[in-house]
């Protein structure tokens, strides 16, 4: 028989609390987690608003050493309340976590980088870990499957596409001039694509006869090619709709095991489906 | 037995010219109603136009005074030929209603408020209770039932695509300097969002190679996308499309229940479904 | 027993030639009738560059007369050939005969006359009867059926649209000033289009913070919408794929009834569904 | 019996890791070919980039020199590791390859012709050949033989855009002035397929509001039509998912014949299906 950390009560409770949703203080953990982590990123917006930031600096650095403060705290007790700390920390909401704490740290080590503002928007991905508690994340897990099963088709559709962009991009760069901003094959191949995905930014557009004639050409393609993966998905979701009536429904709830963090466990289940632990 | 408030003759015909569109003064009337609507609307816009407002000011604000009149003769009518007049006062319609009436009233006490324009706009919305009494009601039902039923996977798709913006917002904001336009990090998400619709206004766009090149990936995702919610209501659609066939159709009239306004009773009704009301 | 105008035998010929593809000669007239509009329309083309009318315009004309006489000659063998020639002159094809045929004459009454250029491109309409001859007309009524039966669920959606824009676009004006180019409701309304249909010029764009945030709003609806057409055709696409294979298949041919113009006559009828004269 | 030239054993092996990917040098081959392709498309894209081409111009030029000097050595061996070289020389991948070679040598012959960087970009082509491999070209022949029978109708649906593109691009000409940009029926033609296709540059644009407000109409219906290909297609992928079911699926390899370049044999074949040579 398997031997475990014996977990003290204080830490069942915590991880009740942390890692579950199903009793009133694991939601109201959840839920302030929520605003948390929006709060956090809506400073980040605020300030890269220069006029925001020059009247504000002050306030909008206090609350991100609140949220950094208690992020700190819930990733030492995630740490502290799992039987197998390890395998948190290198998991994908693990690594994801330490990311959203740091950064405040970091700034001081770092001055004035630019890239700890992209790791705090990071941040928007931990909104995914509470969201599995959520009743739609059912209709979710049904999209990622059907985006699955057709995925290898809609490869092939990008990499067609990429190949006529390429090719296209090359031959406007040879009709148009660089006054009209095809400046080299790269940046036609861009407005190629711009072109194709019916964007249509007009910074670059052929001035020329030919070129605008060829441009034409392009956007039928394009406003015709959207057919393709609309039709993959939509055949791959109809497909899915009817599978799902034959198959037995297992009720899951949102408990996570306390020693290996895997979730989904059945309603009705005492033990852990992957490494046997008592739930 | 429930008692209610006695009508008299002329109430009942009043009743049924307002809120019924089976006789034919009711038709007459709904068509009326149907014409002011549209053209205090236009009036709205006309007068948005600052060339037509110099030089017509007076015949539009005479005709401005005219379409409130009749408004606010209906609002009267239509409270005191219903048995229950707090009921309709505080319904949707109701309200509207009287939003409808009001502003040319509110613009001598709020005198310049802008505000005001906006809420004459807001008129088109009673075009919806009249159109109820068209025979193509039937298909928008059948419409938003589809899209009632979707409603969950798209607020999942939207969720994405948002948490897609803020994320891909925040590094083009990183990447592309304040020239290009973006500013700000609210102003890069506003431009991932143009880009990733394929609306493409080209205000701001991306000006160095990278930026570029993350905008490329940007739009071919926004083509792919699209697939998913096209995929999601034509899938919808057609399962609506083979329930109804299987389900008892029944026929239904334009009436209202003069004591509770609860519409579309059965042809062969006498009592009101809702509160026992004879018809 | 109903009597008719009796034909002699070089009219029947006539009628063959011009009204039918089945013989060779009727090919031969309808291949030069499908060069001649689509030469008459790069003419119109042409014309309208004003390097080329500049130095070309004396040979563009020269072939403008060439096309002219060929129009009216065929005109009035069209006219002369058939038994019932005022059924032929105001129907929707004799209509767009005679208007193909008469810009150039009465370019010598309305000189500079601007409207005359239009009137020429219309000329392209009278391509459609040419093509009916065409194998792929099948697939054209398909498409065209499964249009019609999704007419009113289509119509239900651009009101549906319309509305919002009208909406949205006041809501635009009062936010944002004269200077981002929302100068009235009207031109408010047509970027809501504009921003809603996904084409965003960018010819007007919103520069306020709200505007932008309400902008990305309606690009988003936008964006979503598409789905609802798409779903729709799609449904009604499958259904009628479905229903074809049900149905009992006629041939029909080319001829055309040389008394009251009717079409697609059985291949082993010998005489008209419609009037009853002898094919 | 036939007879053929007989193939000497380097002959044959060099066909082998040529032609097929079932060898370990086979695939050797065909990733260093996939590298050396992507590099000499990469290789055309620096050279356009002014800054680039001006500092590493050398550099460049020998590694053009090297991709040229594989691609040669490799179009040699193609042509006598096969039976029929003249079969290869003008078959459709063997003018692509031949067309991937000259390049540079033509470069000393016609100096500066701009036409050759169009010629390198269509190397792209020769990676289909190594796709052709790779398992998800299943994945291509369906979404192929899908498009392939909704090409009617599709071609149908180009040929009314076209039409209501010029119909409408000529009335715009009339209604816009030179300065909005409609300054030929050409140019209003390419601006009403931008707009129709919903790409929407704004380098024309409608200024006069009878203008926007048939743009607007074009919007809507170019927002509409985009249905109608995606429901075609939609309806054609859900058809072939059914057929397919049904198939007797044949399981084929890599190999070519050595003697006719014929492909996907059977894994059991011991004869070329076309030519009947042993494989």
């Amino acid at each position: 028989m398997k031997e475990y950390k014996i977990h003290s009560g204080w830490q069942n409770t915590l991880h009740e609390v942390i890692y579950e949703a199903d009793t009133p203080m694991g939601k109201i953990f959840d839920l302030l987690l929520f605003v948390l982590i929006i709060l956090s990123v809506i400073l980040v917006m605020l300030e890269s608003v220069d006029e925001i930031d020059e009247n504000y600096h002050r306030p909008l650095l206090v609350m991100e050493w609140i949220i950094t403060g208690f992020f700190t705290l819930e990733y030492i007790a995630r740490i502290i309340s799992i039987k197998k700390p390890w395998k948190y920390i290198f998991s994908f909401y693990g690594v994801i976590d330490f990311i959203s704490t740091i950064p405040l740290y970091l700034s001081y080590i770092l001055a004035g980088s630019q890239v700890l503002i992209a790791v705090r928007a990071f941040r928007l991905l931990r909104i995914f870990r509470i969201l599995k508690l959520v009743k739609f994340m059912g209709e979710a897990s049904q999209l990622k499957s059907a985006l699955k099963a057709s995925r290898t088709k809609i490869a092939v559709f990008i990499y067609v596409v990429l190949i006529l962009s390429v090719i296209m991009g090359t031959i406007m760069y040879l009709i148009e001039s660089d006054e009209a901003g095809f400046t080299s094959i790269p940046r036609s191949i861009y407005w190629t694509i711009v072109t194709l995905t019916t964007v249509g930014y007009g910074d670059i557009a052929p001035e020329t006869n030919f070129g605008q004639f060829l441009a034409t050409v392009i956007m039928i393609l394009g406003y015709g090619i959207i057919a393709v993966p609309t039709g993959i998905v939509t055949v791959e979701f109809s497909k899915h709709g009817k599978e799902k009536a034959g198959t037995n429904v297992v009720h899951t709830n949102t408990q996570a095991c306390p020693s290996c963090t895997a979730e989904k466990h059945r309603d009705d289940a005492k033990h852990c489906y992957n490494c046997g632990e008592l739930l």
